[in-house]
């Protein structure tokens, strides 16, 4: 019995892009039961020569250099955004227009009020819309989901996150777009706690008010050339502004009454990809590392008392989420299957007519929380998150 | 050629009793350069019998029921005050009054007044003083202060402190004085973050602002029918109010410009005494565990780039701080033998005519902080910690 | 520029055949500077609507029931055996003759005649043969392999390697084709040890003598109704012999005078793929465990004194090996990705029109080490390695 | 009511002498029921000045410069023998038929025909007789005792250890006494393995036979000016044979069926004392590192599919054996207090008058093990360990 086919049109092809790429093209191979196939029809770049590259590369079946046409084609039935932070409202809002299902990268937009028109804009169009927090689909972080579900972390009072990375420690490291304000929107607030964020309000419930702190370390750096410079782009001896965050460290409190920590940086040395966290609850705690993102920490309160400890599951039995698509136990997956699990995720409800998640909901819900972290990071007091 | 001799009377007799009794038996046992020697003159306690039998057990050579009595004693050239927190500064007054030395647990006091009275008292009577943050003489976290000051670790961005505990998440868990304010001047404040604040102040550099929250997850419990009840009693079926936090959770920025969090609680579950910290700076990082306190964990940003990793160093050679006292590389040591080097250090410091460290002066820093701690916590705002 | 294409064959659809063809599919996507690309040309199995089902999962763009019908093909440049190891030599015998270039599951063959038939087939007939010893692929243990020939471990004196499964501890798991002596060859032996003297040649160097011992712990077990029945398979109430060792234990003599201890076992509770090794030598140490494959630990006898320790070293930096292809540091890889590269080793030997490594060379070598190790087991001496 | 007291002699001073002067210091106080109290009467050593001072430091009431002396007075209960294994043999059979009780330190002799004849010398002598595998008195691996007698780990299939140090991989390293045969007997293999030994019989059960290999990897070494050099000695330039083995690896079958690996070793770089141990049975798993020796890794088949994990224990509950004597959970404890438990175990033995254990009879099956490990290191085959 043939599958639903679902034509894709990717914008952008640059480190997301490959990612997403990969999501696509590994996602009907290792899962057989999808229920709708992606096709992977068009993707979108503003430089031609690199952009029909990468179609070959990825195996594409045609490119645009401007996403207007890409939106305009009939033949394009999900439009994955996977651009700067800057447009995605733009592009979302177009798409939705056109009758487009949607796959944004996160975070959602540059601000609440673009997040908001963008959720209008879905709702109003009747498409459906998703929002690439890719932890969530980590299988230790979806039985992470589930134990919480099932009652066996109980009432939770602590939440303990922190997302640390440490690339940008050199003062010689230049002004990359991710460090400017117009184009990034801000810094490791919603290039890292977004995602630690959206972890929260998903794994222990909506958080309800935050006091915070934005710190910049180094604000002036070598102005780039080009720029478009990656990681590795060496700047000139021109200095211009940092005008975004290099850290965020915040408390916050959660309408069921458990309180946390955030913390976000680029500056934590020994770091490369620290995506952390711990839930403490009455009757058990759990751990988790995305660099190893393979394993579960679980400490049951309920085990017999001269034999508590933390247990480490390594999550990757047939019977833990997403595992069967992959290989036998203790045979670990990597980050980017993470890609995997949302493009399957993301078909399934398709070919279900239901909206998938996490969506724009679940992504404007994280921006009223970064907003709330950067109104107190200027008021110096506790701010309410604004319900969405 | 003969040590000098130091008389010491030690009031309390309990956890902390045993704790300070191991320290002055085996500092001179284990560490013959040792300057002066602990005579173990007097233990004081209210409970005749019980303060007899820990005289017996311990080795004492006289006990008093009333520590003014050993105050008075001409023979008593030390007093060690292992007393719960609400009577450290009366006996410590007392104490410096009478010309004696003095030695005392954490925190200090009950609030700041209290330890600027303690510390006025000490200075004018020109007695030597020590508060016993006994982690700081952790071989680890010893080397941690040394290689700081050798400038391993340069500029200093981030301070990441945890002190998790997990004893009272039961509710049935009684009233014990500890979770009384008037005993214990606060709960996981006092207790837990006083050490982690110490080590901040020690190795960061003084904290400058906090914002924080305390919370009370449970706010009644079975009230004791003794009020002498330990960590095993049973409560009744009277309930009382809880009237010191559960968990303490705070930002911190530091004079030098580094940032910080901290948090300590008792229902973290899964964390018997999981006191940890995290230093990232721009040479380096640092991160300790207690519960492993024999390995201090080491990043080097000046490795070479493909062979960078977090060292995990056994802080057990001839070499580190403290460990020539002790045994061959590889042979741990465990918590009690920081009351050990604490001992070392203040007959060391008494020999020597000089003021040991950490003393009064540092208490009541430590002091101030949780003072802003527990004003942020009220006003909802970033609270200046008020200069000692 | 176009690239050079190679048609590929491939015989086995099942475990094997998924991670093949996930090498094939996801090699040209990610590693762009591959010098031939694989054209999924056609995948063999002997049950139709099974590897018709394969095909159009995978991709593939035709199917073959009769391994003989794919060699016999005109389009096809490439043989890739991931059939079970009963019928390698037969099929790589075939394969050469017909001047197919070949890539062959491991180990290699049943014994060492049928080793050495295969490799003097492949050498006569002048064609490329690689053997997928996939762990050597693994970016932690080629980075180990570079520490090594640069001298950074010096000269190695220990050689410790286990290979821990735990999947038939229950006496009710059934006589899966694994545990049968004339399909599998033999037991954990070869299909777990087999992978550990593999790197203990490549790391250490060529193993000598050896010493061991050969355990099945339980003898008889259910027979399969169906002689297909996969892990989840049950038996009935008919017991069969177990014809192969459940564990094996050995002791080796390196000819460079270095020692070593090799264990493989289906009976360690807890260990799903515990595949870890460690290797000591006079400037310094390394350990490895491919449940946690992006880690390399690193000892380094030349730090200095005080800071010496175990490095745990984030093997997922753009300049170790094959990371390039992937995702920025600290974003893992998981087993998977290590088909990917040696399809890519692969390809780019085939372009280069050099012999890829491990070849059958490499695979005849383990064989006789198998070989030995099995001699001894039943002589109960010390016996010798021959010389491939 | 006062408790026996038993008068102890003490030979050897130095890092022995110490160990055993601060278990008999601590017992009493930390374990206040103990049955007996040891005084500590008499140190012997040969050096005058040297024993004067250990006297002094750990608070022995006199000393004596021969050991006959000792053995010669009336007011001694328990010789304690913590010297050179090469006089063991002989002070012991003295002091048994002096009627004296012994603790001796481990390996018990130089040979099975010397353990033997101290086997014989105290059975005759009817005194109690204790030997030092101060391993068995680490909470956690009592408490890996507990687990197997009570059936939490099943039918045991594997035993694996390794005793991995690190001191004499510089060649430079002088020839110190544990280099030479004619007094320490043997070298990685009685200092290091025979603790291995004897946990392994005692937590598996009998080792039946063995397969072994003994090596020196650096055969001559600067000899010593002095004989009495400690571990920073310098020797000169003349060299000396090394007649002791650097490493020994093993294999054991066991009598209950089980197979085994014991490796011993000072030459694995970044290991300082590195004993480590795993068990796997078909209920469970447990793993065991004395550089962590607070801790216990277990795993439980019977625990949920989905959750089922390694659970480290920290062994430092009130419940766990030897816990009630020290800190309140999660306050760890060191290598030193192992000491303080045996000098508990022995005290209160001899207050029941019974046979403490370890004792001659487990440090003679140890020697016989050792014996086969030699034997088959030269003959190249599986030797069976004679029965004691």
């Amino acid at each position: 019995m043939a599958k639903d086919l679902i034509n894709v049109g990717l914008i952008g092809y640059k480190f997301m892009g490959k990612a997403h790429s990969f999501g696509f093209v590994n996602a009907p191979m290792m899962f057989p039961d999808i229920k709708a196939k992606p096709v992977l029809k068009a993707i979108v770049g503003r430089d031609e020569p690199a952009v029909r590259e990468a179609m070959e590369q990825y195996g594409w079946q045609s490119f645009e250099t401007d996403y207007k046409k890409l939106i305009a084609r009939d033949d394009i039935d999900l439009v994955d955004i996977a651009t700067g932070n800057n447009v995605h409202a733009e592009i979302a809002i177009a798409a939705a227009e056109a009758g487009k299902d949607i796959f944004c990268e996160k975070p959602l937009a540059m601000n609440v009020p673009e997040a908001r028109q963008m959720l209008d804009a879905v709702e109003k169009a009747g498409v459906k819309h998703m929002v690439n927090f890719n932890y969530r689909a980590v299988p230790a972080v979806a039985l992470a989901k589930k134990m919480i579900d099932d009652g066996m972390i109980g009432r939770i009072f602590h939440w303990r996150s922190v997302y640390l990375q440490d690339w940008i420690i050199d003062p010689d490291f230049p002004l990359v777009w991710r460090l400017q304000k117009d184009i990034a929107g801000s810094g490791s607030l919603g290039d890292l706690a977004a995602h630690s964020i959206d972890l929260a309000n998903w794994l222990v419930g909506d958080i309800d008010e935050v006091s915070s702190n934005l710190t910049t370390f180094i604000k002036k750096r070598p102005k780039l050339a080009e720029t478009t410079g990656g990681l590795s782009a060496k700047g000139g001896a021109d200095l211009g502004d940092v005008t975004v965050d290099d850290a965020i460290i915040a408390l916050t409190k959660f309408k069921n009454g458990a309180i946390g920590t955030i913390e976000a940086t680029r500056f934590a040395a020994g770091n490369r990809n620290g995506n952390r966290f711990e839930i403490n609850g009455d009757k058990g705690s759990i751990r988790f590392n995305v660099e190893r993102l393979n394993e579960l920490e679980y400490f049951n309160r309920e085990d017999p008392d001269a034999y508590q400890g933390w247990r480490t599951i390594s999550v990757t039995e047939g019977i833990h989420p997403y595992v069967q698509g992959w290989w036998p136990a203790g045979h670990i997956i990597g980050w980017g299957e993470t890609f995997v699990h949302q493009v399957v995720n993301l078909m399934n409800a398709l070919a279900d007519n239901e909206m998938p998640t996490p969506n724009f909901r679940d992504g404007l819900k994280v921006q009223t929380v970064l907003e709330a972290i950067e109104k107190s990071a200027e008021s110096g007091r506790w701010e309410k998150v604004v319900s969405e």
